[in-house]
């Protein structure tokens, strides 16, 4: 299995303990995450040859970021010192009717500042066979834009697969601003990923029947969703969550995977919630990594939902299963029974 | 909007983490809490112009007592510095079948030994719009049934609304006690909130059909309690709170009000508990807020079962949430999802 | 009632907080917990006279295993002090999907290596009613086995009652050697506890019609496996617990009581549970308290399956739940609302 | 060696973390103390047979202390449950020029509305050799007083040897009642433990050449005390704690005994403190064991001052440690090197 | 005694646990401290009726912030809510030779961006008597050295005495622009304070024979700075605290009040340090209160000192001594001895 | 610079929170630590290329311990799955005249009876420079002297150089069996590095005019000492850490470093100990990082005493500093004031 080059912002994300809000609380746990870093983790920790690029200012935090990256063996070798801050952000766990609510302090992060120049995408790429960004690097700033352009271009003149999470962030960019330069970068992408709301926030692709906020989500919808991705930039395959949001205890989750041909809707979890935050990613993480190693589709999206019910029972962003733990829950032990 | 004031007892409550016993801990967590201030803290958490009017004896707790009340922007220039001490109890948090279990240790609290001429109620009361107690205050000591006696009479005399949640405790006083002092005091209150057992503890005005302890609750029984307090007392609202017990963990949350005309059933919700003391609390402070600032009736029995919902889902017995948080669930998302 | 000795391992248990993982968390919370330990601690609980008898190192975190047992009014007289080690182990909290996770390090502890002769029988029994091990002592070493096979000899000898939970243990020794260790040890045994796999791992009894990974368990299937047992070892009851795992965070439970002719099948009870682990020895604990006080076998095993399911709602592996907290659970009210 | 009774108050203590002031945190540890249960540790610590004599109320924080002074084989077995309170405090620990800070909340405790004749003393002293109590006890109520009066009468019928710390505590009585009281029960103790202070602020009898705040402690004026409380009630031993405050942070301290012949004044050690709370009991608790063990003057004063130095150097009030620990130190090791 | 105002930035402070390393925790306290809001909390402790503006964006954390803020009793009506962000910073504690670390991450903070004329001076100066602000805010940025000549313009105006701490950092602005911006609004402050280094560092003014990093403090030397400061800008008191950095555990602490007649040096403490961070602003409150209710320049200094020296003493920024706390240590009891 | 090689054992420590004592706390912190593993993590930390090589047990603990050495770049590649068990210890903090507790549970740890052939040292020591050991690693077992045996003869034939630290641990083995092994190993070794008691322990070497428990230490005796370590067994440089133990809260520092011609004695700090274990370790870590970067003995001793004494004012065994922390020391600034 070949290297994977992930590419994007980590930050600094502070928790309350247990379900306090931000607000009640002078107490916090920080761990660091980021859609492209909980990526490489996940895949890092299947065992994956992983690099991760960002750039960070240069200080004790980013140095502690660095350490828990390469604690998990997320080769850190290219990431760039300089800057002014890294983003944080808080998130206070919902529970119930009780939304969770993240506060962002993101702007002005090394990376979004970043001269597209400083990253060497030659070097980067160096026996790379995977590239995975997500819509969040773009959406940062205009250099962001301009840095995952030069990316998806080295990578497709060397021949290296692309994976893209839509992941829309409107607190980042308008979904005018986000559909012109995703619609860019797309036919660069060989594997889109996204949720249920991404593709009609930014390509306007909205699926037929389907009431996110109600919880009612239509299968056949998406596919024709995934469909029109593929018509429209050429992607290959297209793979989407489908998260139906029973209470901020309890989702219903399951994933489509469509390659223009063969439609897979995986098995669907319903998961009483520990952290949801960072489903999405590893989600996409299971998805690469399968893909990587040479799964079928049907093989690739059970795989993929699987890992991502167990992050949601996991605490923080990353992903912390090894194959086995997903492969026990995909074929079929989903009892929780005490393992000695 | 006028100004709340709101009279009672608040006392240091202490939790063990978790769902850790009181008997299993050393390790507890101080908040501070009482039927009244809990109304008190939810109103201004509104934005609403709160006076809180306690005894506390003269230490380090009472002023740390007094900057967490002060923290709310509760106004607490008319709580009186004395006596003794201050009330203290222990909450366990039950889970499943294991019920919760309070520990009181509030006897000789400085305000249940205080003289009830230590309150001047005409300087409390200057600029005040609506009054609030609730069954606990008389409950605590017969110097507080005077201070509660004077209190209803000089807010009346002022033309200020009295609103009074019965709040029967048994550990406290006898059903026929209560009963003969609240007889006393209810020709003074304007709304009446009651839970769907106090009606009967302290009246013995039961709903037909009804069985607590099962769960089984009967909308028109609980109609007909309304009827009666409004028929017996001449209080021009009811409201009564309806929590179906599922187990230690999950409850059916709902409301009613009525004003012996036009009779309203809120919205259930089944919530998946985090802490529900204080709950009914939070549905008082709903309320009245939600009265004083206009609403008509179904509003604010809506607001009031919402804003209570979202309570229980929080921790501690203060309500934390604004005015936007209550009405986004009023308004029909419950399902939690995640808010950046 | 009479005295009860219960003979076993008893560890140091390592916990993350909340839902972390062992590979996640710097921060552990130190319990003490071992089949017959658990079952010490719930009798003394409810009022029991019990001596704990075991071997453990000379050193401070024995002092503190000592002291917390001792605090549980658990007579650790006859504990003996020597050898290399305490046995520990770490418990991961699984939740939905995820299961809990246990890793033991509790090889070549004190009570493994202890000479039988070191535990003088005469001495240990004087005075004793019942005597209670699990399958767990037998499996530590060759040692124990004889230890076991001189204790229940001693019993025996004496007229003690003799009740044993097979407590099959994998990591510990073959299905092969546990089925001829324990085919030679129950021939004394007069209640015989077990878990829905325990039967068929050790003695290939299984129930038929009934798939434990997918939580259908059969009633009459369990009465089959209860009477051969009955048949095979003339012991006089066998209690059986049924566990129906939905997933990590909710269960259902219940247990059987045979002897033989009359068979009770208990109420069932869904737990959303807060740690499961020793949910089996509260059960034993629950059962053998009732039998000992002379309950009859209908209230003793509804006592068992209460007091085990208000346990898995309760931290950490002992019981902490008196006889009226089960009482109240057993006659009708698991509607878990707040006791003050 | 015999068996020592200790009658008193037990609190619950509540400290927050580190030097946090008690306005400052919400987070707080629960441990138990008491003037006397502080020695009736100290001394089960030692290995003597300790019973521990008190009221407390009938709920769970009685049950927990009760579970902890049983960790530490401490016989609760006379201790009476009813009454409405256990006692609590608040300590906020000191550090250089900041003074440690005590919050007390003990009023209306158990134990000091408890009936003298709740104390069954010909019971309770059955087969005792040692009965000690403090100035405290008689400090909490008239009830109390009345109590030591039958307690140190019914000890001198049967021979015990008594002793008594002054402990004199500002907050619950005038030095003219504690003069009075203490005047009456001193006549039957045999062993009178004070501190610097405290002989002043009891009988007016003052050290010549002393002053306290300043930290300067004259030794013969100490011994001047000493014989004087001899002269004045024919006690046998009297024992004063000498404490240096140079700061929160560090002090001196030292301590002298004297029998009416032989002075002793033990080494002085300079203690960087962990915490001070408890150090005199610590100092009564090692003072009693060593006299009890029959060790001679000079050898129980240097115990009792170890002792006391290395409890100021452990957290909460209760010694922890064994004699071995304490003669290491008293014979001379205060290097402090690791012991491995 | 009149109104207080003071203007500057509060940020987020994320402390590790005890002595932590910032690289080595994942865990945090949130306290919120800044220089002019901890003069404002030290004034608000002390009785004074205290206002505090700045900016701060519209999320939770400011919220939290300013629910704080209110808690110690400060007027925070004139905060103006808007902007990207909070500044944030993290203190690592140092020990003995390892020193404290800050790290900051405060730039582009809401305050350090926000347009002068969103302050209003005018309205914020009704009724105040003194305003305060440090050299802190105009480092912040060009707009706030705007709105600082602002300020301390609108003040002079009203008549309103001015405070300035000159609070030197590098790492916000060159000696050299410091020099500028501070000369140029030197000559409308009254009482000018600053730490041993700052006059050098601003102004070039430097005591003669001091070397601040080997300790060696002279006295002389700070009274010709500080008379300096008032022949350059016309200033009315210079105030200087003095320390003498024996290790990071251990501090000698004084401080000088000259008026260019009188001259004043404190009492000089030892301090074994808790968090010396903030020692500098509570100096300041302690000597703008003393001034502000009419004390002398002799007691000023020494209340200022003690003031300083117990927040030294104290965790996080913020002093929590009342009157009488600095008062007992400046009238002479620096032994740290238990009040109880 | 060179790749260094370190070979030993890596614990499981598991630290009370502050100064609690193992028996007084149910709350440990777990870190990883060994003499070899923190000479690795120091060296790494200071930009060193370093593999630590051990044998460690195939689970989840093992995996948080590999993870967590990774962080801070040691390679850890040639560390071998299987065994039974990791060893673990428990350090208790001592403060003042309360020396510091270990209790070690190491024994059947899988690196002590790992087979010798498991460790292809050819592989191991590819492109090594300086291979590191401590006399703990033969302590362990004879199968670890066989492995230590291996290592340096296969080091010997690399030419690359050989640390030993001497480390004595009596719980491993006695004085006699250290004596035999080590003088076996040390012709072997090139820099040969001991505490103030090692050299006497293992070999009967002792420093005269020295009582190491009244903490007087010989300059004069230690070059003797060293000098003789030298003619013995040919070692090329001698370096000696000296501690004056003036209680568990303080001490002095300092070392040596001899060659048989020049003599160094570093400055001497006097440490308020944060974290003391592991001193000995960062001074080793010091010392060889110093020597392999190419700086003169002088430099080194200064390095290493420097880097050392910052590690005992840092919590857990690992050195945290970096290369400009440790020569900011080194060159004067022991002020400990904050650096910003």
């Amino acid at each position: 299995m070949g290297k994977l080059v992930c590419f994007g912002e980590i930050m600094g994300r502070f928790s309350p303990p247990g379900y306090l809000k931000t607000i009640q609380t002078n107490s916090f746990q920080l761990s660091f995450a980021g859609g492209e870093a909980n990526v490489a983790v996940s895949v890092a920790n299947y065992g994956g040859d992983v690099k991760f690029v960002t750039k960070l200012p240069d200080n004790d935090l980013s140095r502690r970021c660095i350490r828990i990256l390469r604690g998990y063996r997320v080769n850190t070798d290219d990431v760039i010192f300089g800057g002014d801050r890294m983003g944080i952000y808080f998130v206070e766990k919902g529970a119930s009717q009780r939304p969770s609510k993240i506060i962002y302090d993101r702007k002005y992060s090394a990376i979004s500042q970043a001269d597209p120049s400083e990253f060497d995408w030659d070097k980067i790429f160096e026996g790379a066979e995977w590239f995975h960004f997500t819509g969040i690097t773009p959406a940062l700033s205009e250099n962001m834009v301009c840095a995952c352009r030069d990316a998806v271009k080295a990578a497709k003149k060397k021949g290296i697969t692309i994976s893209c999470d839509l992941n829309y962030r409107k607190n980042l960019w308008s979904s005018k601003r986000a559909g012109e330069v995703m619609s860019e970068l797309m036919p660069y992408v060989d594997v889109c990923i996204a949720n249920e709301e991404d593709a009609e926030k930014v390509f306007g692709i909205k699926a037929s029947n389907t009431d996110v906020t109600s919880g009612t989500l239509n299968e056949e919808g998406y596919r024709e969703v995934a469909d029109q991705l593929i018509q429209r930039f050429g992607v290959k395959k297209v793979a989407i969550t489908l998260r139906g949001s029973i209470s901020a205890s309890d989702n219903m989750w399951s994933g489509i995977l469509y390659d223009g041909k063969q439609f897979y809707h995986s098995r669907e979890y319903k998961i009483h919630l520990v952290d949801r935050v960072g489903g999405g990613d590893s989600f996409g993480g299971g998805l690469i990594y399968s893909l990587m190693r040479g799964d079928d589709d049907k093989t690739a999206i059970e795989f993929a939902v699987a890992a991502s019910c167990l992050k949601q029972a996991t605490e923080f962003d990353f992903s912390e299963s090894s194959v086995s733990d997903v492969e026990l829950l995909m074929n079929g032990d989903a009892s929780g029974r005490v393992r000695r």
